[in-house]
């Protein structure tokens, strides 16, 4: 096991109606201006955000909002969020919705801490980030885990680049999570969730590191819950079981807890912001999209991981080492596609077939114009990002 | 899957001579004058309380020390303690130690921001704790979890009263988490620490909620875990891979997250402490001295959960569920046995056989005189106390 910090200070309120202490806990971390950041109109419809903002009301605390949040959430829209928040002399951010609203919410809070300073600039490392203002969450997709984890991507669309940001000051005080206030989502966005669930780990799962048995534990325990709870919850978006267990799994798959101990990967993740960045398909999709071609041209770095992953994930056997390796990644793209999520790119919506120059000028987007690698299991260049998205290209 | 709140906001410093950190994760939560806890004379000799004294000294910390905290820690040491910290003006109080300092450490933090108050009406539960100060720790025995847990034990050895207080105010900053520290335990110390980890889980696994996927499988694994290092770490405690993994288990198996979701029973745990309180045996000692006997006597109410604990954490499957049930308690039993730790009250040194008598008296012990039962699995009255404590009784 190698060295590791672990810090997840977000406290967790899981359960039913959980979202009538949001002002409670707004006060409990120090908020007094709440700038509240929401998505489309299902918040609204819902009655969701007025319930909110009325319960709020009630403890006496000061409220605006801001919706308009949209997937792959933007650089310009979180500027102007900014701008909103510092004029409203926003204290506390509170985001109510999924990974893209809570990752604007953390743009929005960064923002009001740093006031002359373009958010941006923490977002393409040229200024690093040093202090940040509280923020709470009200859940309503499970999918990204940005509710308890330490990273936030926005995409600057002027420039078409989406870019991560990993630091402890997007770690939010609170997450209020009612697996109920997923019920309504859409298919699509369920499966989504799930492919960025499983993702999550999968990309803590596949490391080069020997014997970190608890965390393998984990890792395993909880791709097989998804598998198994996702079934459920993409036929029936109402299960509160089945919705349960895929959002705290949520949480728990990206807060570090997965990997503790061993590198990340991460590749996946890569390959699929350049997807979304260039063609705008939602995050779960572009993971899908190419996991299973970043699977089949990286498994012979280690087979064995495969082979175990094969074992404990999927219940898959063998003395061939190779074909159950090969089992193990069809399973888990055939288990994909019954979730509706595109395997390749002819099923990725705007992304469709490419010729092999466009091919190449997408490993050459991924890949920083060929001056970085993406992955640590198997670290890919240019070269190898181009051969993965040619396998994908189908 | 019950509502719940989970909250472990302790910022894990994992890994080989991460003690060198300490002076600066002091200065990070806010500690100028360091009140340091520890216990015997290993943490001197092995030159660690040095090492940390001057760690904090080169920080620019002022540092007062308090040595001899015993196992089972106890009331009127912690009440001098308090004393000595306050006419320190210590504003950090750092445990350097197992559970017992780390509890004791937690009891003075209290002390120090309630300077006016009795520590024992904290525990006692006749004045409610509203403030703290804050605690850090620098882990040398894995086993208590209360690096991180919201729990701390004192026994007042007046009264012959153990008694356990459970506060988010109990959470530790931080915890130095080094398992080379861990090295030099005597065989019996790393029976009781993987006795105790194994009981946290243990715990909170047996319930009646239904249906709890993740937190079962994360329970699971975590014994399994534990019990295949366990097996490691007693032949040899200098296995930095099985220490690692067992110091890493005792911190999530009494964080909550075994549990999360479903009631806790914890009647192990209450039937230990009044052995401990009155035969001063050591926690894990206690614990797996009543373990079987409490097994034995509860497995009844729902054996299903049992078949699934055969299953899962002993591979034993069968057709005849009280068989299986049966073998797996067996299983367990013999496991700590194979770690040299008692398992009925013979084996358990000072406890001895017992006559009828006494072990009436130690039911209306554990029962506060009959005015409480203990555990959810199967609430647990004078009666059944005494039941279970006969059937230790050999």
């Amino acid at each position: 096991m190698h060295s590791f910090t672990q810090h997840t200070p977000t406290e967790i309120v899981f359960g039913k109606n959980t979202e009538s202490k949001v002002g409670e806990l707004v006060k409990k971390y120090g908020g007094t201006r709440v700038f509240v950041v929401y998505g489309g109109g299902s918040v609204e419809r819902s009655g969701l955000l007025e319930r909110v903002v009325q319960n709020l009301k009630k403890e006496g605390l000061q409220v605006e909002t801001k919706g308009g949040v949209k997937p792959n959430p933007r650089l310009d829209f979180a500027r102007e969020a900014v701008k909103e928040a510092i004029e409203f002399n926003a204290d506390f951010t509170l985001a109510v919705g999924g990974g893209s609203v809570i990752d604007t919410a953390k743009a929005v809070s960064h923002g009001i801490a740093n006031p002359n300073i373009d958010i941006w600039e923490f977002w393409s490392k040229t200024t690093p980030l040093t202090k940040t203002s509280p923020v709470g969450v009200i859940l309503t997709l499970a999918a990204a885990g940005s509710e308890t984890s330490d990273s936030a991507v926005l995409t600057n669309t002027e420039i078409q680049i989406k870019r991560g940001l990993g630091t402890d000051f997007n770690r939010p005080e609170f997450a209020i999570m009612n697996p109920e206030l997923t019920y309504t989502l859409p298919k699509y966005q369920v499966g989504c969730g799930i492919v960025d669930i499983m993702m999550h780990t999968l990309d803590r799962y596949f490391t080069l590191t020997e014997g970190n048995l608890l965390t393998d534990e984990i890792a395993e325990g909880l791709l097989r819950t998804v598998i198994k709870c996702g079934k459920t919850a993409i036929k029936d978006s109402h299960d509160y079981d089945a919705m349960s267990e895929i959002m705290w799994a949520g949480s728990l798959s990206h807060n570090g807890l997965t990997g503790l101990g061993a590198e990340k990967d991460f590749a996946p993740h890569q390959l699929g912001h350049e997807l979304s960045a260039k063609f705008d398909i939602a995050h779960g999709a572009s993971l899908s999209a190419v996991w299973g071609a970043w699977a089949t041209y990286c498994y012979p770095v280690k087979v064995k991981r495969f082979v175990q992953f094969a074992d404990k994930v999927w219940g898959i056997t063998g003395d061939d080492e190779e074909a159950v390796a090969k089992e193990a990644i069809a399973k888990t793209v055939a288990y994909f596609k019954s979730l509706d999520m595109p395997t390749c790119f002819s099923e990725a919506g705007e992304v469709g077939l490419k010729n092999d120059d466009e091919l190449k000028q997408m490993a050459d987007g991924c890949s920083y114009g060929g001056t970085r690698s993406i992955g640590s299991f198997k670290p890919c260049d240019k070269e190898d990002i181009y051969q993965i998205y040619k396998l994908a290209n189908k």
